[in-house]
């Protein structure tokens, strides 16, 4: 190990943290800058600079990506990336996103001052648009819808138009595909956006993957009714059968082991009028978790409670699937490393996966990946109230600097085998 | 018995129920014909020219009841009343209240032309606003309430000044008071609006009660979080617990003897968004039985429910009631009289309860009362497809005949004691 004692300037990321949280400052310390937006573009530039004073060659990819780059020792070794996003949704957090980029350009700022060098190149990467069209993570992956009308931003502009704001390029967007060989492993730090850690009191999630998603729609049709005249016996009550499948989707996530989870978060009753006895429901069901088999699995249950609940309550059910996101799993080395970096700082950690989507789960496509979570207070994300204390957030840069250290020594000694590797993301849509 | 062979014209009854639904006639022989609009106000003319041509005196209350008098034989004896209401639903049907008022006066005319005079006066009453306010029977119940503010009309003026257009005095409404010394009896014939009679093929419906009503609203407060980053047990979801209510409030239905009908229609869910597990439900809670105290049982098992559920769920629930209306039992006499009359004619009947509101039901609060139903084909009502043939209508219109005729006796011997006659209506909010 080079330098097991070299540690991030905590105030220096923090400062960077609280700049950066300036540019579309909101009410109560919330930040609204919207991917292409005017304070987006602003805090492009921002970071942009930051990363050539911090002694990396920076270059914008057709995806409108911001990829600076710390070079190695080794010219012909991949890099070893880093990143995350600094778009957020409106009225948003300032941890989001930001701190995984932020802690890239700090560890560089770290490495230069002390004049380390690794094996390996580090790459910083600010993905494009995490927020609404993941397009950065995705072009990069080569898993970009070529479609203009896939992408629909909240301004009405065309995805096209957009990315030429940011010095990106809709009709070269290949040029932004990477691979195995180029990038040898992606590891982000994230704040959690859930409330596991915060209650578990770990200082640090080590994340095992980041969880696939299914979500589907359900339709039951039953009869509307007047709801004094008729019969409890003569009804097809599309409410009473929709309440079944709310409670069948729940049990979907805790009656049967595993730690997915299952929800029906959208809900409508037609014609949803006191006296009339409720005609049809319209419901979402998501149901996320790290293996593939076992969501299709637990839609398999799902599909077989449907026709009990539609037979025994004489509605007619239909369920249309409209989304699949295949889970991606962190690379085994990459857990093992995070792990050991925590239990060497004397810092807390706990294994977990990823429930919300981050690019890494984009970057997982082609190579290995890896993520470092740092506590939510409350588990309060995607709002003002989100908070990382910045003891936490320098906590998580160290493990991530800690970390790269560790991988720049495997990698390195496994650089020749590296094409028999595997992807380490075995599932398949 | 006077004329035990004595028949209405069909023919003449069924010309009546076609000239008034030609007055506010919208497509597929629907009838918008609401209180207190053009329509219902030419619709009320030809009904109160009919009744003079028929024999009648007729006299408009300060609720702006139509009130028809065929004289009795016996002045001092109280009258026995049929009617019902002409105003409609938007989009109504053709029969809803017009069948009971077209056949009082088919009845008197049938009289008049037999040259029959009963010991007690008849009187065929039209009832303002029965689908809206109800004000007409309320205020001859002395249950209308003083209040302006309670009275929204669909069109925005004042109860007031609606009333003046049809020849009403809200100033004088107590004026339109009656009691038992002055009906002795109200009997009202009216289409099933369900589809109970249809389905079991009988001609009449002879009504035990209309039924009384609860409403509340219940509102679940949980918290919402996201979908993806939530474990499963870390949630408080609005959704799951107002799922298990549903259930709950079907179960009152189904599960406890009775015939009550207990329905959640209506059903909002907060935010409402795919990838966010439910925060909060507002939900209607309807329940109507004959028997006040089994409507009072059927509410506090609920609300045993709703504590277990809170517990079960970590929501909060909570339960508003917002409407109370006492059932009315019809007299048992009464009843009596219609099935007799059912067998005498050779027509099927059923006793059923009204689970719809009709006038009869608050006339029920001041003195006897029964109902006689003919089917609505396939329970349809407040739709353009309401039907009940021509031949059904004569049906139900020959026993109210029939049903004065036996009347007129039995009140007759029943004079001298009705002083001590408890009234029929047993509950009290």
């Amino acid at each position: 190990m080079i330098a097991s004692a070299l540690f991030i300037n905590s105030d220096r990321l923090n400062q960077s943290i609280e700049k950066l949280a300036q540019i579309g400052q909101v009410a109560d310390g919330g930040v609204t800058r919207i991917a292409f937006s005017p304070e987006d573009i602003a805090a492009r530039n921002l970071v942009l600079n930051w990363m050539r004073e911090a002694g990396m060659n920076v270059r914008i990819d057709a995806a409108g990506n911001i990829i600076g780059r710390y070079e190695g020792k080794q010219a012909n070794f991949p890099a070893l990336a880093t990143g995350s996003h600094i778009d957020t949704v409106p009225n948003g957090g300032r941890y989001d996103g930001a701190l995984g980029v932020l802690a890239g350009i700090e560890i560089v700022r770290t490495f230069k001052e002390n004049n380390i060098r690794l094996e390996h190149s580090i790459e910083v990467i600010v993905f494009t648009d995490e927020e609404s069209t993941m397009i950065g993570s995705k072009a990069m992956a080569g898993t970009a819808n070529n479609d203009l009308g896939n992408y629909r931003l909240a301004d009405g502009k065309s995805i096209a138009e957009s990315l030429a704001k940011i010095g990106g390029d809709w009709d070269k967007l290949g040029r932004a595909k990477r691979d195995r060989s180029d990038i040898a492993a992606y590891i982000e730090l994230h704040v959690e956006q859930g409330g596991i850690l915060d209650n578990l009191n770990k200082q640090i999630g080590v994340v095992e993957g980041v969880v696939g998603a299914y979500r589907g729609m359900i339709t039951v049709t039953g009869k509307a009714n007047h709801a004094g005249t008729t019969p409890m016996e003569m009804r097809q009550d599309a409410l009473v059968a929709a309440s079944q499948i709310v409670l069948a989707v729940n049990d979907l996530g805790t009656k049967i082991p595993g730690n997915q989870v299952a929800t029906v978060g959208k809900f409508n009753v037609f014609p949803n009028a006191t006296n009339i006895v409720p005609g049809q429901v319209e419901m979402s069901v998501d149901i996320r978790d790290l293996s593939a088999d076992h969501v299709k699995y637990l839609i398999t249950k799902l599909e077989q409670e449907l026709i009990e609940i539609a037979s025994g309550t004489q509605t007619k059910i239909t369920l249309k699937p409209y989304l699949w996101v295949d889970p991606t799993l962190a690379a085994v080395e990459i857990v093992k490393a995070i792990a050991n970096t925590c239990d060497r700082l004397g810092l807390s950690h706990h294994i977990l996966p990823s429930r919300a989507g981050h690019d890494a789960q984009e970057i997982g496509r082609f190579t290995d990946i890896g993520m470092i979570f740092v506590p939510s207070i409350e588990g309060i994300s995607h709002s003002p109230k989100e908070h990382t204390t910045p003891e936490q957030c320098t906590q998580g840069t160290n493990v991530l600097l800690q970390t790269f250290l560790q991988l720049d020594q495997i990698y390195s000694t496994q650089i020749l085998h590296q094409s028999q590797h595997p992807p380490a993301n075995q599932f398949a849509g």
